[in-house]
């Protein structure tokens, strides 16, 4: 399928990827790894190749929210905003941005999202699942605590989704779960764990109902929720919990309706996917890579095109959703919404291939 | 669900709702059928019951499509059409109408459908498969034969819906095959072998590409269709038969993306929806329920309300599709496109009840 | 997947295949068809590349069953049995066979499925949809007769199955439906439409009543058949027709968990087969190629060797489902069963690829 | 449906039951909580009333996983023990039950196990996720540390199934994460958390490579895993973990073939469900309940009951895997396998329902 957009795509400011990829030498892939989070431009040949239109591009993780000391982490959000409008302006067609923002204080992240949306042209914001805090760095701050309300607020007023990401807790916290399991403990398993319960306390803190606008996407086929949801909520004790601020008549499921979106990031899986479809609607689910921690592009648009998903699915998945979720129909990016079977190369005889076993089916 | 639509739904001119009624009389149920298809006012309080707020109706099979004679096949379409509009117009916020036309001459066709569209106000036609026609009655007219491209010309032009339904051969050709096992000839099996082969015949003979605004819809989750779309592109022998005036490297699934719809209508099938939905996307399905051969309204509506879908597939399927396809929310009818969860009923607790058995589950 | 089992397989007596080509010499593909049908022993090859362990032959369609002479019918059948017999007796590790017989008279059938089965070893019999009968060969006759009780009750008592295939219509009997649209009448949907009104015929006479042992199977994933279930057991009306001899208390769905089995012959689509798992179980479901009418091995057993499919399933559709059927564990054919998933050469890291994107995913 | 079994079922030592029932005195629910888990024999006529055969019961969460003392702990295991077997030894026909065993020595635990299933007769053991240990409890021992091969050596010699299920964490451990969202903490959402990387933790440390035989059973629609199997699998980064003991080209999937089971307990969600069924396959799954934490037995049956599932998948289901797994066919037990349909109550008429629309269809 041509014409494809993926919106989970990392980058990193060529230093911070340097600094990285020393600090990580010994690690399989690490150099290499530092390399694509640093290169933008080279990405456009392999885009073609894979049939994507368009790239969103966000800073890697845990970029601010990694950052304990409030002063650092704002800069290093201003200077990577700066550094990817930049990007973004010279290959409009090709690229846009999520915008980064240090958490450390509600009021200077919505300050800077609305800079980098308004002012940038940034298309949402990424946020790498709780910002870390304190002395040592080990306190971890969740957006669903009242503070946040003022963000909430101005993510409403600006129409721009947030795309929460996972990251590794860096704190001593899960030391006796993951200890001897080490291996569990990341992109395997542990980041869903983690998120998960961030998305579902932003959920259930009543953040959908104060502000009924907020679109809020996470990756990964769903960070494990799509396919809990009936035990979720049938079990979150509304009597029990009366300090739980979500609307009391309603269910996570619900927000799925109005308020929740997920993309295929890293999760190349067709049942999961199938799954999610059944579950939250063809509607609510966008394609992604997670570039460049998957291996490259082709992966995951190989499988994308040979779905055995309806023409429609595929189209709304592939495309529409996200260019509709993030308006790329406007300037600078002027996607086409619409596009035809053809012009977006799926459908017709590909599919089926054709048997040559009719010759003796009837009388020529 | 509040707010769904029914589009598959007959009634019978008082004057042949008798005649039938009293030719059948010695069958189960025949006299009760007969009053339910003559009465239309009397059904309001049963759609307020199932949560149904329009009602697309049409008239009985085989209508127009059972008269051999032209003539009064064509008098039997304006009397209809006559008919049901006064009825639509007494109620517009809770009727629409598909026309009747009698299919022998393909321009009176055409003009009685701009008639009843344009003058009459209705939002699409029904054909109930083959014309009957000959002397005898056993010829069959089909619309796939190049005549009546002035007939889908005039479709396109209008832009409304044609909803194509079953009928029964009365014609002898079928002696062989259902002579002894007759149960099968009808609803339960015969009535989608032949209606099938010509929905299939229709989008082999290139109708959607020489006309590509045609919509057609048909009932009963696809007339056997939806579940075998990779074996029938696979074995349409495009070499074999260059007569096949399809576009030679379409599919038919191809035209569900574009062309094609299907409802619900006499076939409450959990796996078969979902099937359809994995097959087509909910985006080509409608909710219908067959009144009167369905038993009321409330069987169809009690398993749709209760489907394991997701709220925008319910929406959609429900509600949406309809709605946008037949142009309901312009005048008279003036239906609301996008109501909210509360407003059609959906979601909250009433899905996943409430579990008491987290009493222990944690520290109070 | 390795050891995997296919059971809608075409041969021609050889003398046979040399007619039908030069019958069909100016249709595309025919000559090859014809050297394929008649070539056995060429098969294992592919069989190997393929990782099929066993094929089991049947007398390509219509065979017999288009035989309308009753003495050259049964002719046939008891040269193409005795002539198969001999194939698999030389690699009974590799062919099975299931017997031709011509359904004329139904105590000669009978007599010669027991001679083949007890006699010449074959594990089953197929019958090519309805025998051709009468002077001009455009009677068809039905094996929900009455008559062929006598049969039904030896295949009871010899605990074979019966693959029930179809076939082409040599009758004029549809030609009105079919004339203008040829291309629907054969593989392509045709078939499917005759066939199924056969299988039905045969439950609903109550066949499966009066023989509880008796296993009908068919293919190309149901002919129709498993994803109109509700409609066709909701429809079939026991008050109207008390003739109709089924338990009346009983659906066509009961008899797929007892009687039917369906196979994917030339049907390598992933989401009907996904759709006819959800409706019947894996446990009724056998894999299957229709060779040579689809083009060589290969096709279906890479698309079935990549299915989304658990597995678990994978073992039960390719392979222990057939073997428990035809009980192909017994000699001569002595298949192993309880294969090991490495033995299968299934699961393992190739389905899932590697990632090398966890290079920061945590500390070194 | 009758003659179901259910196998994640609590009861408690009266003496405890009252204790809980006390403690938690101020939450809504504890008191009748308390005396349905005390009360075993009344749970016959409810157990008849929803169509359940046989209740495995198990001493409810946490049980001696939650005692820190050694001594204790290893005191309850056998007082539980001792208790259940007497009243399964008072009714074998419907009620079997799971030893409970201390896992603070491993070889206490295995000799515990020994005597429970061969002196006592249990038919396999439950844990609650990892053992409390140490001189404030805080301690978590989890079963893949190289220590707990003794045990799991005497499981796979017993041939006995393993349940794990989950617990609370009683410990500080999380408090950062669910401080704020308590709601979560428990069977909403971290329970599955936690205990998933338990279940993951044992399977990644090559149990089943060393231990072939074992069989772990979880509940609760499988503890978010089968449903992102193909990212987990993806992610293991076997090369960046030498440590990890798993067999290098085996995957978790790999294991859900010849190791691993789920049950329904307290998720009565049809779409999870049928996404398991894809994942893993009907063989791999069984019905349960999660008495009394679930309101009755009622609310889980009724839903069972109306799955829209083949016949074969609610027998496997509901009945024969557990029937096999737990070898209940065995005295004391004597359940029998190969139910007639009838004998258990489904299919029929029941799911479909009758139409009173062919009255019309065809001529009488």
């Amino acid at each position: 399928m041509k014409g494809k957009i993926i919106l989970e795509e990392a980058f990193n400011l060529p230093r911070l990827a340097e600094d990285e990829a020393k600090k990580y030498a010994s690690v399989h892939g690490a150099v290499l790894l530092g390399k694509a989070l640093a290169d933008i431009d080279g990405r456009i040949a392999a885009m073609d190749e894979a049939g994507i239109e368009m790239q969103v591009l966000s800073l890697t993780s845990p970029g601010c929210q990694g950052v304990s000391d409030p002063v650092e982490a704002h800069k290093m959000a201003v200077e990577s905003n700066n550094y990817v409008a930049e990007k973004v302006r010279a290959n409009p067609s090709r690229f846009a941005a999520f915008a980064a923002v240090s958490m450390h204080d509600p009021k200077q992240a919505a300050h800077e999202l609305s800079r980098a949306v308004i002012e940038l042209g940034c298309v949402g914001v990424i946020l790498n699942d709780f910002q870390s805090s304190g002395p040592d760095g080990n306190v971890m701050l969740f957006y669903d605590n009242p503070s946040y309300d003022t963000f909430w607020a101005t993510v409403e007023e600006l129409d721009v989704p947030v795309y929460i990401h996972p990251r590794l807790a860096t704190t001593t916290i899960f030391d006796q779960l993951y200890r001897d399991r080490k291996w569990l403990h990341a992109s395997a398993w542990g980041f869903a764990n983690q998120l998960s319960v961030h998305i579902l306390g932003i959920a259930t803190s009543g953040v959908f109902d104060r502000f009924p606008g907020v679109q809020l996407v996470f990756g990964h086929m769903g960070e494990h929720i799509p396919f809990d949801l009936w035990r979720l909520d049938h079990k979150l004790d509304r009597d029990r919990f009366p300090e739980m601020r979500m609307a009391k008549n309603k269910t996570i499921r619900d927000y799925f309706a109005t308020n929740l979106h997920i993309t295929t990031s890293g999760n190349f899986s067709t049942r999961s996917l199938q799954g999610a479809i059944a579950e939250l609607s063809s509607s609510r689910i966008m394609f992604s890579i997670d570039y460049p921690y998957e291996d490259g592009l082709m992966e995951g648009s190989t499988w994308f095109d040979a779905l055995p998903l309806s023409q429609p699915d595929l189209v709304a998945i592939g495309r529409e959703n996200a260019l509709r979720l993030l308006k790329l129909d406007r300037p600078p990016h002027n996607m086409k919404s619409g596009l035809t079977l053809k012009e977006l190369e799926i459908g017709g005889l590909g599919d089926v291939g054709r048997s040559i076993g009719s010759a003796f089916d009837s009388p020529p």
